[in-house]
């Protein structure tokens, strides 16, 4: 028996708005933040002593979720960890159901964020308890241990809980050699290094032959701020990276429905795989319009889907081409699991969201538990892959060329630096405070 | 020219839970709170001097609304009020638009709430040194300083700006007519105080008996937790209520698609008016299939709606039968101006989702406002009263029977009483500090 015995949120900020990493036609000059939790239990000895959890923000007000995530996960303090793990649905739904604080959602927003790093938090402990990566852990339950990890409450009409053990239990006979060819060789990545908007055309066509050099199959750019220049940066992506990989843009929810319409009718020509983040995050049904209107080529959205019951709405719609979970945006592992559902039941692709701070680290496991018990496949999927700030990770992602590996440590590989805790903590922290 | 020079936001928490008044199956013990905003201006000779704005949460986490709302309102201090009058429209596209905030919704959460009440406070403000209550200084507004009001990036697909611009010019050359029923006759309210789920059976009835005595044309009853007692509960209220007053319900979010069916199947002989907030707020789609369900009856959402674009939708897709807009739900006056405009666009009736705290205060300025200018309509339309924590409001609602009587003192009857703010700010407030 164990009990969790502290937890302490910190507000970590980079400054990467100096170099416009990351910048694009909505977001033009993020700090990538993360609202991070410990969680420390009374198992000193042990290699569970700490669980790490986060979510991701992009500076401003990452203050507020940061106070939202040390206000609830006082809720966790004095829970015990078996307790917990012999009931991860009961724990999600008890978290998530406090009645004034879901007033402030409800599950969305800061509260459904700041939820996210404390589940998150807990699955890295209880994970790490079993000895095993989040991955593994997950892809080792029952299939009705998994149906169990969901609140289906608003989800039966799109799946229920008994159709869901059924697409479980249809992947268990094949796993093992999933495992198997999973371990051997990776699961496939695509790469938004490319294509920031701030990036000039020189260095966009260089990066773009880097990736190609590099052994990438796709590459996505920012597009949504100006029509001409988006056909002019399509057109160089285009003659660099030839015409057997894949070209994906994101408008990162610039445009209307009208607009967006008329962004896909000018690039088609440039053979689109997926046009991202077209339009508002909530426009389920102007989504679902603009999906109509580009096929073949297909919608991907997720980075800003805030729960389970949105993307089953852009699931029901047939709007969604590539579900892009976020492990952060949903509430943490639990909710994650339900859009892989609802996603498999839809014969739609999981392509989760990347980048950012460390949210490769986490997504890698949704993916890879996805293909060994959910979907089985790792058709038309791709793992988002973004080479910034990993070195601050205890257990970074490991890239075999374009192909993430499958991580072997214990837990949800949430764990930051302690030197880099000290030096990016805001407003206190060494690199705040030299500016 | 007169600027803003210091923002103030206040925590008050009022201890409603001890008595189970507002509580419902989702909210079984709410302390109704507001995170409250005083703008001062450098004006301290006018009556303009200060300008009051909040939003409504129920209890905890309203601390994390009162810091976004004092972060918020702090880009307000230094701007000069003249130039945010003459551009009411953009203040709200610039308040909003923020990149690195604009992540934790977007447009959605905590950080909307608080856009709500800086919004709020300086129409306050801005209605004030105009002279004009709320509802009338928007109806004085010509049909083009209107739609100049309203964001119309992710809204242009279900209503252009020309298009409003028409439904406005259609309600110019009747309006003095209506101005002159409203001040004579008010604007028709009806209570939701006789049905909330922690009241007795017994009191149930003697509160549907007071509320016929009092004159009141409708009843609202609470439901979601038990179906036998629902029916009972309806059959209490119809035959206390009669045949020819009007009997709604509400789930409060309770119930799942399927649920919310069985539900509105079993009380559909009780001849139910509206069925509010079935199932999550998010479903669009669920909505829409319980819509179809249950005509003649309707579906009425609103108060959890979070942004114009979950209204455009709902009402692209046929689900919403009544129009429950809240006042603080929305991002302050702008937005809810859009979805009048959406409302009107469809024929929907709007009827605002009220009671909490201030929000009847808040609501009757956009009902007579829609009466005046948008839908030119009262048919259908009723504006929620709860008798509830008026007497902390320097200019509190004025009820005569059951019908709303238009303000006449300048701004947005926001003000609360310096006493209450001393007696029920939290947790330093007397009343607070005294338990």
């Amino acid at each position: 028996m164990s009990r969790i015995v502290d937890a302490r949120a910190i507000d970590l900020r980079f400054p990467t708005s100096d170099q416009l990493d990351g910048s694009d036609a909505m977001n033009e000059a993020p700090d990538y933040s993360a609202a991070y939790l410990v969680l420390r239990t009374d198992d000193d000895t042990a290699d569970a002593a700490e669980g790490h959890g986060f979510t991701f923000t992009i500076g401003r007000g990452n203050e507020l979720v940061t106070a939202a995530v040390q206000t609830m996960a006082g809720r966790v303090v004095g829970r015990d960890l078996d307790e917990i793990a012999g009931d991860l649905g009961g724990f999600w739904r008890w978290l998530t159901s406090d009645s004034q604080w879901r007033w402030l959602g409800p599950d969305k927003g800061v509260i459904h964020l700041a939820t996210a790093a404390v589940v998150n938090a807990v699955w890295d402990l209880v994970a790490k308890r079993a000895g095993k990566p989040v991955w593994q852990f997950l892809a080792d339950m029952t299939p009705r241990e998994v149906v169990d990890l969901v609140d289906w409450r608003y989800l039966r009409d799109a799946l229920t809980p008994e159709r869901a053990l059924e697409l479980l239990e249809r992947q268990r006979p094949s796993r093992a050699a999933r495992e198997a060819t999973l371990r051997a060789e990776g699961y496939p990545a695509y790469t938004t290094s490319a294509g920031w908007l701030g990036y000039s055309d020189e260095k966009l066509a260089r990066l773009c032959r880097e990736a190609v050099d590099g052994g990438w199959d796709s590459v996505k750019l920012k597009v949504g701020a100006n029509l001409d220049d988006d056909v002019r940066r399509c057109r160089i992506a285009r003659e660099v990276i030839g015409p057997d990989r894949k070209l994906m843009i994101d408008a990162n929810q610039t445009l209307g429905v009208g607009e967006a319409i008329e962004w896909a009718d000018a690039l088609a020509g440039f053979d689109i795989w997926w046009f991202e983040e077209p339009t508002s995050p909530d426009d389920i049904l102007g989504h679902a319009a603009i999906a109509k209107r580009i096929a073949p080529a297909r919608v991907a959205t997720g980075e800003h889907c805030h729960n389970a019951v949105m993307f089953k709405q852009l699931l029901q719609a047939g709007a969604l081409g590539f579900c892009q979970v976020d492990a952060c945006r949903l509430a943490g592992v639990n909710e994650a699991v339900a859009v892989l559902l609802l996603a498999a039941e839809h014969g739609v692709p999981v392509c989760p969201h990347a980048g950012g701070v460390g949210l490769c680290e986490l997504v890698q496991h949704l993916s890879m538990f996805d293909f060994l018990a959910v979907s089985g496949s790792m058709q038309d999927r791709v793992v988002e892959y973004v080479d910034h700030l990993h070195e601050h990770f205890v257990d970074p992602v490991r890239m075999a060329g374009s192909r993430y590996l499958p991580p072997t440590a214990p837990g949800y590989s949430a764990q930051i630096k302690p030197e880099t805790l000290a030096a990016y903590s805001f407003p206190d922290g060494s690199v705040w405070t030299a500016r």
